[in-house]
């Protein structure tokens, strides 16, 4: 099997399996316990902690363990209109479905005004509709993809944290994509909240954080104990935990040698197709820029390009047609349409992890090129 | 170490450990995804889904994956209140603090009539003043916990989830003490909601489950992707799903011996105590009735009495002085509180799991005898 789908969900890493089953052996105790298994469990969710903000440059407390990118973005649209009482969100709508459908529905319970921003070609956000649109509704909150998981158009962190901090606005940067794949630091860069889900960097299902910046107060979304400063109740994933951690060690340990490694995939697998097939298209802005970890092919329409994905997994290739929440779903990606891609062409996803190898590539461009001269 | 704080969390049971680690290697695709890695992770789940359904008696769409057992109860208050328009709660000062901080926050968001039923003697629930409760207030939801976390106290379930019925109410039983511990039929039994957490039956943190009848329909907690039929939203914890189902599995196809073999040590730990110290109590219902896996006993006041819980920790026994959600709190347990016990004597929850021996009830007395005479 070639996995090519590294957006969707990544392998577990061995060495993070292997943290994740040392603490289900040995630190089974609940960290609320106050004996010595519980103070044990408690010192692995810590130190956890601690290790996962030091790469964020963060203050531990501003790390909050939750089960997944989607809940720390719920828990942050929900705290920000019910417990801020924000009325304007701005954002666009390429945003994941944790953004867009939870918005949807706050919106039926409240008063809320939802804004979207301008998307100019590629699927580039412009600054200055978001500048604009800011002007008008300050103390809104922002909501922003830092990397889409399409299409990998990337934004600016600095210059919109900075922006929505001039206009007195809050800004939750949907990292998803980005956590172990850049460096980041919100000690610098001003945002206010940011997520991460485990399983996107080879970590395990089931566990994420939400980076909560210390001055800022809001209610949980979910209320019982008081773990995570009661700011998220709930038994903590110790071993997800720790094996977050140790995700995020093996990406930050080594990020330029596979930034440097992945892109020189994604660059060799754009000149082989340039190569191989006529009138090959990218979608959005990820030839050239954008997220080093996906490419998105646009193929000339035929009637073999339209089975291409199909068949593209019976040869074993694992890729997607859009991103993994939707792909249950048989219509036109909602990202592609609303960059206005040429809906009678095949848009196939292509995304790459440090495991992926050259020989990978070789492979899938040659099936590709099989099924569509077939 | 001996560990007799099976309530708060239990050791994963290694066949759960190897179900997990095999997932995890073997199925890392995310089940959204439409490729061969995709739907086989789609299929670990859909058959976890269909064998926990089986043990409770359930159709498997109305088992909803969660990240614990506080986020089932999180997501049952909130939809009942907010989708349901539910306006009056009935419950009891004894209930998990996911049930009591829940409402709380609730309570402060909108009008919400929140009623506690009489508690009688050793912290029975009075059936008479529910059933008045629920005259005055029909069409309730009605919040009770099937075994208390602490005293171990049990209702009926049959009778109030037939009595909720009768006054057209909603009924949460809060079954995370007795899942895997009890027979369940929620086809015989018409509980509305039901909620279980892996990590109190052997199985790994992060992961539990909500029961939802079928002929309910309400919003999720957690929006996004349309994991879990619309109802939670986040790519799943296949490898701790699959985990729950084994040790669902484990649970049930033992069920007797277990139930006979635990009752044992708790009756053996009785009988050993009442010989040695002079003066001792049970709180709630436990010595006798309740939940087989725990047992809250009070001591005499001395002063080596106070600091047992610590004596015995330093002595390699894990016991608690609440419940694990409320211990790094110093005050005395609200649920001992709330039923009248002696705040002068110290009260201690031992709480049994397959894993325990006699032996281990052995030491722990004798450890017990030690500290108290020292």
């Amino acid at each position: 099997m070639i996995y090519l789908d590294n957006a969707a969900t990544t392998p577990l890493a061995p060495e993070v399996l292997e943290v994740m089953t040392k603490t289900a052996r040995e630190n089974f105790g609940n960290p609320s316990s106050i004996h010595k298994l519980g103070r044990e469990a408690r010192v692995k969710v810590e130190e956890a902690r601690s290790k996962i903000a030091s790469y964020l440059h963060a203050i531990p407390a501003e790390i909050i363990f939750t089960s997944s990118g989607t809940e720390a973005i719920n828990l942050v649209l929900n705290g920000c209109v019910y417990d801020l009482g924000i009325k304007n969100i701005i954002t666009t709508p390429l945003e994941h479905p944790a953004v867009l459908n939870t918005l949807k529905y706050i919106g039926t319970k409240t008063q809320l005004n939802i804004n979207f921003v301008n998307i100019g070609n590629r699927g580039k956000i412009k600054m200055d509709s978001l500048d604009a649109l800011l002007k008008t509704y300050p103390e809104s909150l922002v909501v922003l993809m830092h990397a889409n998981n399409e299409i990998g158009n990337m934004i600016e962190l600095d210059e919109v944290s900075n922006l929505c901090k001039n206009y007195n606005s809050l800004f939750l940067a949907d990292t998803v994509q980005t956590i172990g794949k850049f460096k980041h630091d919100f000690l610098k860069t001003p945002v206010d909240f940011a997520c991460c889900s485990a399983h996107k960097i080879h970590g395990t299902k089931g566990v994420g954080f939400l980076y909560l910046k210390s001055s800022i107060n809001m209610s949980p979304l979910i209320f019982g104990g008081g773990q995570e400063r009661n700011m998220r109740a709930g038994t903590e994933n110790i071993s997800g935990i720790t094996g977050m951690a140790k995700a995020m060690e093996l990406a930050y340990d080594n990020l330029s040698k596979n930034q440097t490694y992945i892109r020189s995939l994604k660059s060799y697998m754009v000149s082989l197709l340039k190569e191989n097939i006529k009138d090959i298209k990218f979608n959005g802005e990820c030839e050239d820029k954008g997220l080093y970890t996906v490419l998105n092919v646009s193929f000339p329409k035929s009637k073999k390009s339209e089975l291409l994905l199909f068949n593209l997994d019976i040869a074993g290739i694992a890729a997607s047609g859009g991103s993994a929440c939707h792909s249950g779903d048989e219509s036109i990606s909602y990202v592609l349409q609303n960059i206005g891609s040429d809906p009678k062409r095949t848009s196939i996803r292509f995304s790459f992890s440090r495991y992926n190898t050259r020989e990978e590539i070789d492979v899938c461009v040659r099936e590709i090129v099989k099924i569509i001269n077939d």
